[in-house]
């Protein structure tokens, strides 16, 4: 394998050392950058996209060639694993996804088998050996995975929902059902990530996007329990070098606590929070990876660099500090906008990690 | 006069002794109810049914008719100050509120005025008169506004958004001229909500719908500061008795602490926050109001009641707490789910309240 030649991503997430705080962006492969819309054109559909290995590889890289990324993201969606169970995914314009059967009863879940990733999901694979590839050691690739609550609520509600109606009476009704679907969704969730831990994924995130919709009781018993056993059941070591796991729960900024002891290495925080209150509350058990506003990136440069200073005093010094957005990057910002945002962290961080012996 | 027949309600948010819990509902008078799609029939649109004071009066009274419930709340719109200032409010099927004028240069914040509750807004201060009469003093009547932000929100996006692309920009780019409208609306609201008080609201409530989207720092300066300074502008006496005030920030459960130091005298709070927690990090100084989920309401009748149960122990002994649900009531749930929900709350919370010498 080729040596890595940026790996300060790797290293905040397991709080060692760092020269300068790392960045990356959710989304960072997306509808803001004109070449990601060129090449989403010519596959012809958002899925086309996902199943072309060489096309996939290419939108990976294009942020990379434009900005000072310190990680590249597996382009992918999150739906991947229910499409492979067979329930037919498909993106209508405007309205998000949505599948062609729905999964309510319990025949529904037996029904459903967990797929063999090296086949029925082949094409991901396929893209994460082709980016590793690519990337020729630049920075390390993330690979991803919907959590099985997440997942869950697509599966149940058909698509994207507002009140998640139907996925919560199954939950409060019938929770052995809702168990059922959960622990089979845990289970390709594991396969899925391991498959591509050993295609060549250096960290992997677990993207828990309707977590933040449950109580504290539900969250816990639904959707963190799930994450959990997932992470346990990971290969944590690629190359030789620990592979990192960060989860992000959406909306989830109450249950730091909680999703500490997950086993994750690192948290995803949106926000809402405070990143110094959020680092006082998980003290030295996970790093952090966020936070600022998404809109942010709306406004002027010189607003851009006091936030992203604002944000680098509120974690303050040392390692265990991923710079991101707190949510995916909005499809309308100004390309030119991104760039100021990395160079800021990277430029405004180092007197943060100067004291540390930071490499 | 007439007398306060059952004042639960105003004790709870005072956290004076009471015999059971109070419980109430956001949206009670609302689209679940068919008594309440007939009336709204009658009137022809949502607007002409808010601005109609006996159709008003009619659906404000239907849930009460119905259910044990301890407060009766304003039938009305979070935007009637921002269609008062002229903007020209309509609601278009499936899409929500929109205006017809927006809100986003200087000359646009200058020219708006501040709207004179008894004449521009008459039609709100006759349907609380007209309650009150009506209501015979069986329970106390909420009077409510949105927050600043949360208008501010409406008049400057043109109605509902997901990203808030429009006013964060302006938030983060002209911060001046955003405080310029917030303060302009801080004066509307507070003149609004006096003018309910006067016209006969017993308690009132700030709705900060929005004020989630943002981070804590522009929580402070852009949400809670403006709701403070109305507080604090308040007459807050009526009939002799004081007018307790209610604030809720729907995904504020980051900042109870902050908010507690508000004036309010209750906090709403969402689902996603254990009731024990949320007590024990506000203390005694203010009451909490919340936090079933409304999709419990989905659920079977003996779910309700386990979750009824689950919440009441969450808060525990003594008073200061007002149940209701975490958001507005769905408009699909079954109206004798609603049942099972407000008679399990007092059913189950006397034993709460035996110790306290409650009355």
């Amino acid at each position: 394998m080729t040596e890595l030649k940026n790996d300060r991503f790797l290293r905040a997430l397991l709080r060692q050392p760092v020269d300068v705080t790392p960045v990356w962006m959710m989304r960072q492969a997306g509808r803001y950058l004109p070449e990601y819309r060129a090449t989403r054109e010519r596959a012809g559909s958002f899925m086309g996209l996902c199943t072309n290995p060489e096309l996939a590889c290419e939108v990976t890289l294009q942020p990379l060639d434009r900005y000072a990324l310190d990680a590249a993201i597996l382009f992918s969606d999150i739906l991947t694993i229910p499409d492979a169970m067979g329930l037919g995914l498909h993106f209508t314009t405007g309205e998000g996804p949505s599948f062609a059967r729905l999964v309510r009863s319990a025949a529904d879940i037996d029904a459903l088998g967990v797929p063999d990733p090296e086949r029925e999901l082949r094409y991901v694979m396929d893209a994460v050996r082709l980016i590793r590839r690519e990337l020729h050691g630049r920075v390390p690739l993330i690979g991803f995975s919907g959590s099985p609550w997440t997942l869950a609520t697509y599966m149940v509600e058909g698509g994207s929902s507002k009140n998640f109606a139907v996925i919560k009476e199954l939950m409060f009704d019938n929770p052995v059902l809702m168990h059922r679907l959960l622990g089979k969704l845990a289970d390709a969730v594991a396969d899925y990530l391991n498959a591509q831990i050993r295609a060549g994924a250096q960290a992997v995130m677990l993207f828990d996007t309707w977590g933040g919709v449950l109580t504290t009781r539900d969250y816990q018993e639904f959707s963190l329990d799930y994450m959990t056993r997932i992470i346990a059941a990971l290969a944590r070591e690629n190359d030789g070098r620990r592979v990192p796991v960060i989860l992000f729960t959406k909306g989830g900024a109450g249950w730091l606590e909680a999703m500490a002891t997950s086993g994750a290495d690192a948290l995803g925080i949106d926000w809402t929070i405070d990143l110094a209150q959020a680092r006082s509350r998980v003290g030295d058990r996970v790093a952090l990876q966020g936070n600022m506003d998404p809109s942010m990136l709306y406004a002027m440069p010189a607003r851009i660099r006091e936030e992203v200073a604002t944000i680098l005093a509120s974690y303050g010094k040392g390692s265990g500090h991923v710079f991101n957005l707190g949510h995916g990057i909005h499809p309308g910002i100004d390309p030119e906008r991104v760039r100021v945002y990395i160079d800021a962290v990277h430029e405004l961080s180092a007197p943060y990690h100067a004291a540390t012996g930071g490499r």
